[in-house]
């Protein structure tokens, strides 16, 4: 029989937001002594590094910094892999990364401000093998990327740079210019950035879902242009928000850690950043 | 105007548990685009150092990575703060820890095997002022133990050692021991040494909550005495549920991070270890 009145009603209201109770998701409720998981519902999400963290290092270094924090993708940045290489030095960049048992799954952010910058990206990302590149093309040239994600099929993901970019300063900018564009080009959406731009992250990912390609991760000082790259968790962007965004669209790209700290010793920083991320994810995935 | 009817009360009650609407945990939704959090529910708990982790650096190099990770609590271990120091020493110590502005909590594992050795540990608390030593007495030795947390109202933390541990090596077994002593002496739970004896440590933070005076946190690669320390979230331990544990019981004291890989350079995986635990606290506490 149904006993409820309108303050048992109201009750569960307040600690039940309404809106929530059409959508998709379940109202989590915390046991009172939670169980030892049996199965862990979903794996963490790939990381990578993008090599801009080791701007100070060569190839050999940063390569060797890599392992040693145990991630196991990177996008390589012109200082370790200048886009104009010729074949024999591709082919001993490419095996030097692969002898690191790493694997090399983009290059960028590659600046393309010319129809010969364009191509030279995407010659090179064809002779390596890349499915995607990380760019940041004029806006003029985006008639000439989309001839080349066609003719290599090989997608493009546009960077955006914050607040000073007055071009792609947030995933809105990217989007904006290229959703009537083929599918292959999309966005690498840079999460500092945008949260620099005083835009969360979180809800950006889920907006441009479908033409998410890479993704750069970090924490920021500040929610304004003057914040800067800190260790993942002492900023002020809410990775849980981020995290379980990534999960909801099922991102199936990797989460590049581009940490603009310590150039010159980087690697505790980006251990504990790592590790941060790694612990949402562990704690979003065993609460569902 | 109240407008609800029984399929809108029934529609909230099916996603929110009930019994969790009586209970002290509300019911946490997750928004479709989560919001920023404006306020975060609680604050993270307390972290500190094991200076264990440090054994093979001296004083000095223990206090300046403990800063380069940004803890900013110790307990000191013999081979940073020898038992037998005299006065001069103990206030050298002391002015060193202090400089480096970090709170010198506790001295330990202090094993304790003669009332001589009882008494000593107690009379170096008393003069640091220190509120509470880790340590491991011999069972024999408690009643000696209980006259000194009396005489000098220090806390006595013992120490669990795992399975080769033939006195205390789980929780529990210190618990025995102890419940109907003073409850001035109490336990420091090592999870890891707790989960190389095949035993989650969430629920044993829970059942001893009362007498749960510190804490020494790592992760294990086995929940057997095979079990070595690794970075945290690479392990076998379940630190969600251990967090979630620490904030149900309202754990007052510290965590301290006791890192017993990489002992030659274990600032990176302190500073991953770090990470991880309060990616796991953030992530717990945003999602109440």
């Amino acid at each position: 029989m149904f006993k409820a009145d309108r303050r048992d009603f109201l009750k569960l209201a307040a600690v039940c937001s309404f809106s929530q109770v059409a959508g998709p998701d379940v109202c989590q409720a915390e046991p009172e002594n939670p169980p030892e998981p049996v199965k862990k519902p979903q794996e963490r999400l790939k990381t990578g590094i993008a090599s801009y963290t080791f701007l100070k290092f060569d190839l050999e270094k940063t390569l060797k910094m890599t392992q040693q924090v145990g991630i196991s993708n990177i996008s390589l940045k012109d200082m370790h892999f200048p886009l104009d290489s010729n074949a024999q030095q591709t082919e001993a960049i490419v095996a030097a990364v692969k002898a690191a048992k790493i694997n090399f799954y983009t290059i960028g952010v590659v600046y393309m401000r010319s129809v010969e910058e364009v191509d030279k990206a995407f010659k090179l990302g064809s002779a390596i093998g890349l499915k995607t590149i990380v760019g940041v093309p004029n806006v003029d040239l985006l008639g000439q990327v989309e001839k080349n994600v066609k003719q290599y099929d090989i997608k493009l993901a546009i960077h955006n740079h914050g607040p000073r970019d007055e071009v792609y300063p947030v995933p809105e900018a990217v989007y904006e210019k290229i959703k009537n564009l083929d599918s292959r080009i999309g966005l690498c959406i840079d999460i500092g950035h945008t949260q620099r731009a005083n835009v969360s992250p979180a809800p950006e990912i889920i907006k441009y879902a479908d033409r998410l390609y890479d993704l750069h991760i970090k924490d920021v000082t500040e929610k304004t242009v003057k914040g800067t790259t800190v260790e993942m968790g002492r900023g002020v962007i809410d990775m849980t928000a981020v995290v379980k965004a990534l999960y909801k669209i099922k991102y199936p790209g990797i989460c590049s850690f581009e940490y603009e700290k310590d150039a010159d010793k980087p690697l505790v920083g980006i251990a504990e950043s790592l590790g941060y991320f790694n612990g949402i994810m562990d704690a979003v995935r065993l609460q569902g």
